[in-house]
């Protein structure tokens, strides 16, 4: 296991908000990684809730803006962000757009060049930064996943791909169907080349159809969000959740927009839904 | 009354979370601030909660990440947050340290030059900004005070200078005694001079003696605060409470820290503080 490095650690609600560095192997980089510890994990293994960030963003905007620690550290769950794309490499454009490169790795395992030799954040965030965390954090195998926008497309393909993971799913304002909308087209262009069947495995929209399990999805969906029309295209997920009655509960707020005082304003929710699946009484 | 812009206004825990720009007289440049409007301020007025932030704050840092939003929506508080010195200006030395100028005008009025033309932040959070908020928000007369650090100095002279103004006054972490630490030293040197004298106007642990009420002072600090000792000097505070009988909560917070993960812990205890003061039944 590669060398850990503690960069912060500090009370919070009673629990540790921590931040860690360690190389990751998939990556073949540093990532850095945030953690917050409620305040059960000094008695033993606790359940964790995973978070996928947005584009743009690090570990670390959760951690700071949605305030999840407060209810996280009554239920006795731990929340765990991983960064939202490889780091400290050059790649050819690697840091030229937003949507593409650093801090927009879509949670997806590239197969094109020059990515595919860095950008396998599915594999980093299913696989092994789970290990790695549970070698030396209270990190039981319990565990559920959410995220915002991105992230939520993560948390949805992670469920998707892998049944029995994962205990519960949610997501805030995803990308529903990145194979149709500008930011999943240009990223999955760029990851997974042009070859459009390839994009299938990555799309939760298409994922639904043949999904192994019926997890049921928690989304909540801002409806002055900025991007709903043009990105996110919840109606594609719930068309194809309909086609296969795949239990989703879509929720639009009238009025919210696609920033973290949206996601701030419904966590709360999202955290009890995953405590009742984690067992954890929400 | 200047010209109002609005910068942004977003949907947040059933209440608006916003941002404007005005221009400001007493400080002759243009300022930001930001306001939490709770759900119940759509009906009428509703009490205000003033929180001064600390050195190198802006207005954003308590909406963004003390997790206020949700408790002040239920109890029917509002929130302002002014910006933490003049803005737009380039006095000589203005943006060369943190803890002097630019984000550090310790909430009081300068008499020296080249600083009294602008930094004047008293006059301005306690006379002209309400003012201003009054005249195109659903803020009613019934208002406290808290604040962060150097905010938390701010929050306290606020009350102790001005009698019967405030319902209430809270503070996290404050610079408990300005004129006896290396920051308070540093910035009352270059706004009012080196006659101290004229510092104990502006110094929390010297107003109590002489002032006109016995307002009960709620404070929370962090035990592993990396300021604690050098800077922030709650002993002094507790020191000159006692001396006159001045009613004084101080918690000391073990194992916490300066940052806001320390405010986001305890914010809910003064928000229920303050809304008790005011009325609301918090």
């Amino acid at each position: 296991m590669p060398a850990l490095e503690k960069l912060a650690s500090q009370h919070c609600f009673g629990g540790l908000q921590e931040r860690y560095r360690q190389r990751s192997e998939v990556l073949d980089c540093q990532m850095e990684y945030g953690v917050f510890l409620p305040p059960a994990a000094k008695h033993g293994p606790v359940p964790v809730l995973w978070w996928l960030s947005g584009l743009t963003c690090t570990d670390e905007n959760f951690s700071q803006k949605a305030g999840a620690q407060r209810l996280a550290a009554e239920l006795g769950l731990a929340i765990i962000c991983p960064d939202t794309s490889p780091r400290g490499t050059d790649l050819p454009g690697e840091h030229d757009s937003y949507d593409l490169g650093s801090g927009a790795g879509f949670y997806i395992n590239a197969t094109q060049q020059p990515w595919s030799a860095h950008y396998r954040m599915y594999d980093y965030v299913t696989r092994e930064l789970p290990q790695q965390v549970r070698s030396h954090l209270p990190i039981g195998e319990q565990q559920s996943v959410s995220g915002h926008s991105m992230g939520g497309h993560g948390a949805l393909i992670c469920t998707l791909k892998n049944p029995g993971m994962y205990q519960s799913v949610s997501a805030f304002a995803p990308i529903c169907h990145p194979a149709d909308c500008p930011w999943g087209v240009k990223a999955f262009t760029a990851y997974l080349g042009d070859n459009r069947n390839a994009w299938a495995d990555w799309d939760a929209s298409q994922l639904i159809r043949d999904a192994g399990e019926r997890l049921p999805i928690l989304v909540d969906q801002g409806g002055d969000d900025e991007f709903l029309a043009g990105q996110l295209n919840p109606g594609a997920l719930e068309q194809a959740c309909s086609a296969v009655h795949h239990p989703l509960d879509l929720r639009m707020r009238e009025g919210y927009d696609h920033s973290y005082y949206f996601i701030a304003s419904f966590i709360d929710d999202h955290l009890r839904h995953h405590a009742r699946a984690l067992g954890l009484g929400g």
